[in-house]
């Protein structure tokens, strides 16, 4: 989807580190600074990735979160990557035979933004494409997050990890859940307005015609109304539904340039 | 990330459809299949896919999500796409001048679960990769859904869309933020064997000449006992703790296997 404002300027607030161990593919490492960008993250941290680093695969996947990028530091060892965090977390798709808290997404969101809240470091680890992480490294971590996947089909890449945990995470951070851009919704007319379009409606069916049963036609202007009611028209939306009532009234009184068009058949045909 | 249980059979519920409008990309489609796939969701709908269908490359790119491939209709409009939905959300990362309301992902997930909830069909609209959907697409839908992206890095490609919308409604549906799997936690010890952990400490360090100052006795051992308490051990895990205690009390009976090794220096040294 477009929609990026190449206007606003990015700011690095604080936000959670992200930590691959060993990534395999540049295309990986690109694809989760993107991911990371599209919701405000920006500390990428890379233990010992396989094809070194700088990595031109991993700028080209990153489409232009080049200050991602830019910033990533390279580290020997995971204890290294995370020396400077309090809280660790460790994504994972498998149980471990391990004695930590298993949490969803959302319950990781929470302690990150308390954690971030009063100045501490946090980390999110992600493993190997082909395995994930290794227990040792998972040991290292407060707990262990995982998705809410579908267990039939549970297979994520790292990227994919990485844009729902950053999802999640600025959902719950000061930034919260706010959108890039909110409703254009003008104002709901006044009442007085919609009465008016009432009257100009109902006017303009009696003189059609319209009401064949007098007794039902307390019934069917209410029913009209209510329908009326419900689209919260604006006052541009009710002049203009005013117009139209006018202009199929008015047909009534000029010659139909639709008389020789069956194709659209009109009631006074 | 792995962890896929491929002995579990995909069971299809009912979920929101995925109508992609006019893809241009096969791999973008296979990507958009795999990421309804990891959340539960399985009917995708595509008006006119550029390159047609079926499509090798959505195909290769779905990696194995063949339920949701498998079921794929083709449509030659958008109309007759979603003709059998009550509702329509489109999402797109642009505002529009559209007297149209604008909600976020979970917003329209609740909504969407009530209406599947009272078996009503939910469509989600996707646009092009280029310039997302049209005006006259928008105009199609019960309302606007953007995610709360950094606007200043607001592209998300048509997978991560489709991953993060297929992530809030499983996380809204039925089966809930359910995770794949739990802690393999083993219930803490009971109070008893906890206590009983405190005395062969404190036991111990009587022996061993620890407390130096009596009179702080009391108050090293409640720091000490606080911080073991907080550990929320096993009964496991007391054991190996008493272990550690009884070993390095021991060691003091045994020739130092370390004497040798200035390297590991040992507080008898």
């Amino acid at each position: 989807m477009a929609g990026t404002d190449t206007s606003i300027k990015i700011e690095l607030r604080p936000t959670p580190a992200v930590i691959l161990c060993e990534p395999q593919l540049g295309e990986n490492i690109g694809t989760a600074a993107r991911a990371m960008a599209n919701f405000g993250l920006w500390d990428l941290r890379l233990v010992r990735p396989r094809d070194g680093w700088p990595n031109e695969r991993a700028v080209a996947a990153a489409s232009r979160a080049d200050h991602v990028i830019e910033r990533v530091r390279v580290f020997e060892t995971l204890e290294d990557a995370i020396a400077d965090l309090t809280l660790v977390l460790a994504t994972t798709a498998r149980s471990r035979d391990l004695q930590k808290e298993v949490i969803g997404p959302d319950d990781a969101a929470i302690r990150m933004a308390a954690q971030i809240g009063s100045g501490k470091g946090v980390g999110l680890l992600f493993g190997r494409e082909k395995w994930g992480l290794l227990n040792e490294e998972v040991a290292l971590a407060d707990c262990i997050v995982t998705l809410p996947v579908e267990p039939a089909f549970a297979s994520l890449n790292i990227a994919q990890a990485v844009l729902l945990m950053a999802y999640e995470w600025r959902r719950h951070s000061d930034v919260g859940a706010k959108l890039p851009f909110a409703d254009a919704m003008a104002d709901v007319a006044p009442r007085e307005e919609l009465l008016g379009l009432f009257g100009h409606l109902e006017t303009t069916l009696d003189g059609s015609g319209f009401f064949t049963a007098p007794d039902k036609r307390p019934t069917v202007i209410n029913n009209l109304r209510t329908m009326l009611e419900r689209g919260k028209f604006t006052s541009q939306e009710i002049r203009t539904l005013r117009g139209v009532i006018s202009s199929i009234d008015r047909k009534h009184q000029r010659p139909n340039p639709n008389r020789h068009k069956p194709a659209e058949k009109t009631d006074d045909d």
